[in-house]
C-alpha cells in the first residue's frame, strides 16, 4: 500500500510505492511479443478505463486506437484507506489516488512524433475526458497528466504512452506557480502568462505559433531547449479546452515534438501539463500551459543541492536552433 | 559572462552559463594522460587558491595531497560586473560568484571510497578552509559544497574531485529548509533536526553512528538510499566544526560511502552539505548536515513536473541493507 510521506525539514511531500519497484522494464524491441500496450496484449494490462475505436475500420478486433488503463504498479491507489498518521513530528497518509496509463497507438511506435496529428487529437481528448471523470472524485484536489519518451527521461516501456496521476494534494511545484501568479495579478491587475505571452510573440525566445497556442523557450529554462506551449487565450483549467482547441494542440504539440527531433537527434523527453487545481476552476490568475523538457544533460548535486539549475544554453540559443528546425 | 535569471511564473533562480557548454568530457581511463587533475598536470588547471603537501615526502615536486583550483569552465565568476537588469517582468543579475574545485588526491583514482581516512580529513579542511576564506567577501550570501562522482550523477570528469559554488544569494532549497525550521523552533523551542536524531538513533532508519556524528536514511525521501549524516550536537555552521569533528566526519562519510557501494553495487552518487547562510551565523534554529544520494533512477515527467517524488524503496529497507553492509 503506498503512503505519502512529509518531510518534516522542508515541507516536501514525496510518494513511498514499493509495490512500483516490481515493475518489469520492456526497453527493447526485442520485447514486442511481450508489450503490454500493444494491440492484442490487452490481457496484459488492468481493464481499461477508457477506450476509443476507429469506427470506420470494419476489420475486426480489436480496433482501438487509444486505451486508457489503470497503471499496472501504481503510485497511487484509490481504494486507499483514510488513514493519517502523524507520530510525533512525522506525518503520513495513505496514497489514496488514480494512477492510469494513457496508451497513444496500438501498434509498437516507440517515437510519438510518428503519430497523425489525429492521433495525437485523439490522445488530447483521452487525457481531457479522463480529468472530466476523475474530477468528480472529491477526494482529489490535482491530476498531473506527464509523458516520459526515452529510458533517460525514466520510462520503462517504449511503447508510446503518457500518464496520469491523481491526488489528494496540491504538488509543491503547482503551489508554487498559483501563489507566484496571484502575487502578480495583485501586483499588476493582469495574469503573468498573459504579459509573458505578449511580449514573447515574434521575440528571440519565440519558437512557433497558430491561432490558439503560443511556443516559446522560457526566460529562465531549468534546461537545454526547454520550451512551453501555452494558449493564447486565457484559461486556467487545461481540460476546459474544446475539441477545436485540441486539433490546434494536436498540431503544435506534434510540430514542437519535431522540431526538437530534428534540432537534437531524437532526445528522450518529459511533457507535462501545469492546470489549476481541481477546487480552483477557472480564474483571472492560473493559466494552464505544458512543458516539454528534453533529457540532455545529468543533473547533480548543485542542483539537488540547492534546487537552483546550472544551464549552458540559453533559451534565445534553444528557440533559435528551434526555428531553423522546420518539420 | 554567466547570468542569473529568475522565472516570473516560480520565483526560481536558474543560473545561465553558456561557457561551461565547452567544457570537456574525459570519462575514460584511456584519458589520464591529459587528466588535469592529475599530478603533473597542474599546468591544465587555472592556478590554486589552495594547497595541502605532504611534509613528509622528501621524494619530490609535486607533492600536494589535496589541490583547489578555480573551475576552469565556471558556472559563476568573482569579477562579475554589479549590473542587475529588469525589463517588464524579467529580472537578470550578472553571474557573480565563485566556482571552485577540489582535487581530492593528486593520484587517478575514480572512487573516492579507495582514499584513506586522514584524505578525507583532508578534504573536509580543504572545504572549511575556503568556506573560510570566502565569506569574507560580503558579496557571498551562500557557499554550496557538493560532490558528482560518476557520468550518471553528472561528472564530467572521473578523477575524484567535489566542487564549490559560492553565491550572493540563498538558494531556493536552504531558503525552504530555514523556513521550516525556523516554524518548527518556533512552535516546540527546539531543533528540528535535534528532534529527529534523538528520534532517529538506533530505530529503523538508522545507518550508522560514532561519537560526533548519526547516519540515517530520512523519513521521507526523494531518492532510494537516500542517506543523511548530521552532527549529533547542535551547530548550524559546517565551516566551525575542528579538525576533531574532521577526524570523525571523515571516518563516518567514509563507512558510509563503502557501506552504499557494498549495497548497491558502487553507484554513481552525489553528495551536498547544507549550512546556515554566510550572515546567518550560529543560531538555535538551522542545524548544518550532509544528504548522500545513490544515482539508482531518472527522474521522469512526474518529478519534473510537480516537485514531488515517487520512491520506490522505503527508507526502512534502505537502512536495514546499508546498517547490514558492514566495511
Amino acid at each position: 500500500m503506498p503512503e505519502f510521506r512529509k518531510d518534516p525539514t522542508v515541507d516536501r511531500w514525496v510518494i513511498i510505492a514499493t509495490e512500483r519497484a516490481k515493475r518489469p522494464v520492456h526497453r527493447e524491441a526485442s520485447d514486442t511479443a511481450l508489450c503490454p500496450f500493444c494491440a492484442g496484449n490487452e490481457s496484459l494490462t488492468p481493464p481499461e478505463v477508457l477506450v476509443f475505436r476507429d469506427q470506420s475500420d470494419p476489420s475486426g478486433l480489436p480496433n482501438w486506437t487509444v486505451r486508457v488503463v489503470p497503471n499496472k504498479y501504481p503510485a497511487l491507489v484509490p481504494d486507499g484507506s483514510r488513514l493519517e498518521t502523524t507520530s510525533e513530528n512525522y506525518e503520513a497518509r495513505s496514497g489514496t489516488g488514480a494512477h492510469e496509463v494513457i496508451i497513444e497507438s496500438p501498434h509498437h511506435v516507440t517515437d510519438v512524433t510518428l503519430l497523425s496529428e489525429s492521433q495525437f487529437g485523439a490522445v488530447l481528448r483521452a487525457y481531457r475526458n479522463r480529468i472530466m471523470e476523475l474530477r468528480t472524485d472529491k477526494r482529489f484536489r490535482y491530476i498531473l497528466i506527464y509523458k516520459n519518451q526515452g529510458s533517460e527521461a525514466g520510462a520503462t516501456l517504449e511503447h508510446v504512452h503518457s500518464q496520469l496521476i491523481a491526488m489528494p494534494m496540491i504538488p509543491k511545484l503547482i503551489l508554487e506557480e498559483i501563489e507566484t501568479a496571484k502575487n502578480y495579478y495583485q501586483a499588476n491587475r493582469r495574469c503573468v502568462f498573459c504579459d509573458l505571452i505578449r511580449k514573447e510573440t515574434g521575440g528571440e525566445r519565440f519558437v512557433t505559433g497558430n491561432a490558439r497556442y503560443l511556443v516559446i523557450c522560457p526566460f529562465a529554462p531549468r534546461f537545454p531547449y526547454e520550451t512551453w506551449i501555452l494558449p493564447k487565450q486565457h484559461a486556467s483549467l487545461f481540460e476546459r479546452s474544446t475539441q477545436q482547441d485540441d486539433v490546434d494542440l494536436a498540431r503544435i504539440l506534434r510540430e514542437t515534438l519535431i522540431r526538437l527531433n530534428r534540432s537534437l537527434g531524437n532526445p528522450a523527453f518529459n511533457y507535462f501539463i501545469h492546470s489549476n487545481p481541481l477546487d480552483q476552476g477557472e480564474n483571472n490568475t492560473y493559466h494552464w500551459h505544458m512543458e516539454i523538457i528534453p533529457k540532455l544533460i545529468q543533473v547533480g548535486g548543485f542542483e539537488w543541492g540547492s534546487g537552483s539549475y546550472i544551464n549552458t544554453v540559453t533559451p534565445e540559443q534553444s528557440a533559435r536552433s528551434l526555428r531553423a528546425a522546420i518539420p
